[in-house]
């Protein structure tokens, strides 16, 4: 993993206790970063306090080589923000809400977390920060139902949740921000993203937590229709992989990479592989919800070769290797997850 | 103009103090509709008290047939506000801040008046007015520079301002409404718009204003560079006759319309034809200003296409034509718009 060139420099995570930015964090800190992680701390978005706990068998203490800054990114007037934001050579730009259902059932609250607190953070490092470099995590849902596959970054945009379209909003404003003012910032739209640290507790962080929960469980996973919708999964470390390369090499300034998987596999497949890695649970067929039918998209996925070319990045992890590392974390962290 | 389908019902104009949406209400007033303007009054945003004064030599009083409602469309909570959005059977949703230059000085503003209250809008409209019609206005802004001409409905988005960003969330979410809760709503892309009524106090609304009120004054009209990009501009009443149509047939619901025109025209013709047309003023070229250029798109003419097959729109104005009219509009009512 390519974390050397960051040893001494001064690194934010934004959601940094969540899901994807607390394994990029660790990462950091293990590589010798400075790192600072802002975080409102909502756990219904994926925050854990758990999840700043390094690896290693009998490890309970969060990592104290890494700050943390416990605000809304937007609170860009409270100093600790304010200070950490513009004192940043890299910002992770990680933070948000990334529930379907939840930006459908209050679509105010999404924009206002996925896209007010962000365009008041990016006029923050514009002003007083401009030298920094920004890595965003915009999102595949932007695209909807793909017209073609795999999906590339010119495919057309259309969302089909509310999370589409406060996310974009925001990516875009990174790309304006490059292109008007020349920040060094970047978006990188992920795919469906499992591993450690990711929340289990509850359905609102797409199919794969739940999945796993349930065969964890030793409950059924339920697949909705026939299950041969295609996806592309990401294990953690891939996707950290990935950010890490998108702050390091200069020509990712300024451009868009969709990051998905040539592995690819049927909903059914990664249910039954699941059901294997974790030797409990079973996979149950239902017919579809008509409220999940409205924003199905059928299969997808993701042409990753701009990101192979520009960063150099590699897909490391299989499905089935990913799953089993996932499985022996929340085993072993049972009660901090489930 | 297609006004009779309209006569009997109710319609609200959003931004109907304002250039396009007055060309509207006044329109729709004369063909019998029950209008009801919602405006914010904010005359940097293009309204203007005097817009709702109808055609005719000598008149200086309002329309009595349209209703006023002077708020903010996110003022949903108003009574006024909140019982003509779920009386409306059809909702000309044209509200919203078109300053590309304000945009970029106050991102966080611009988000809140054109994405922000148009959010909370249409959370009213889908929750107690669900078989409305609702047609919104949005830009040809959100395509930043062609990547190809003419400018088609697939052609990827990649916004150059804060405007583009903020429109393209908010039309994008009346497409999502349409998809998820069957709101028959629809969204119209123009292109450069003129004609009376338009603001010309300021340099906030486009070009098209700023070429006119300094021939009008017989100033210098300021072409940045060679003047060799095309544009295609459209009559008011061209636009207005296009969301009537969009309004009209049902087809519409949940379409996008790029609306332009087959017409094309340099920045420097178009000078000089304002300039023929005003007996007043001159042309003058001179170099691009540098943070201009950072947003300059180049020639831009949009395709209307799936307007023309699925509305059966089409432009009737010539820009000699429609120039001419918006000459004597101005010379006429010079006190009110100068």
């Amino acid at each position: 993993m390519p974390v050397e060139p960051f040893a001494g420099r001064r690194c934010v995570v934004t959601g940094g206790l969540g899901f994807i930015g607390s394994n990029l964090a660790l990462a950091l800190a293990r590589g010798g970063a400075h790192v600072t992680v802002i975080d409102a701390r909502v756990a219904r978005h994926g925050a854990n306090p758990a999840n700043l706990i390094p690896d290693g068998k009998g490890v309970t203490e969060p990592d104290t080589r890494i700050a943390l800054v416990a605000a809304d990114l937007a609170a860009t007037d409270r100093p600790d923000v304010h200070d950490a934001a513009i004192g940043a050579e890299v910002v992770f730009n990680l933070a948000g809400q990334v529930s379907h259902v939840d930006s459908m059932d209050d679509p105010l609250f999404d924009l206002d977390v996925n896209t007010t607190s962000q365009f008041r953070f990016l006029e923050l490092l514009r002003r007083e920060n401009p030298s920094a470099t920004v890595v965003y995590t915009s999102t595949r849902q932007i695209f909807g139902k793909p017209r073609y596959l795999p999906v590339d970054e010119d495919h057309p945009v259309a969302p089909v949740d509310v999370n589409g379209i406060t996310k974009y909003a925001t990516e875009q404003l990174h790309l304006l921000y490059h292109d008007v003012y020349g920040l060094a910032a970047s978006a990188v739209r992920l795919t469906n993203v499992f591993g450690p640290r990711q929340r289990l507790r509850d359905d609102l962080q797409g199919f794969l937590p739940i999945f796993l929960r349930r065969a964890l469980a030793d409950d059924a996973i339920t697949v909705f229709g026939d299950g041969t919708q295609e996806r592309d999964c990401l294990y953690v470390d891939d996707v950290v992989e990935c950010l890490l390369l998108a702050a390091a090499v200069p020509d990712a300034a300024g451009q868009i990479f969709n990051v998905g998987n040539d592995e690819r596999l049927s909903l059914g497949a990664i249910a039954e592989a699941v059901v294997t890695a974790t030797g409990t649970g079973r996979v149950e067929h239902v017919p579809w919800p008509p409220d999940r039918d409205a924003i199905d998209i059928g299969s997808y996925f993701g042409d990753s070769s701009k990101a192979k070319r520009t960063l150099g990045w590699e897909p490391r992890t299989s499905f089935a290797h990913g799953i089993e590392r996932t499985v022996a974390f929340y085993r072993e962290r049972r009660s901090w997850y489930l």
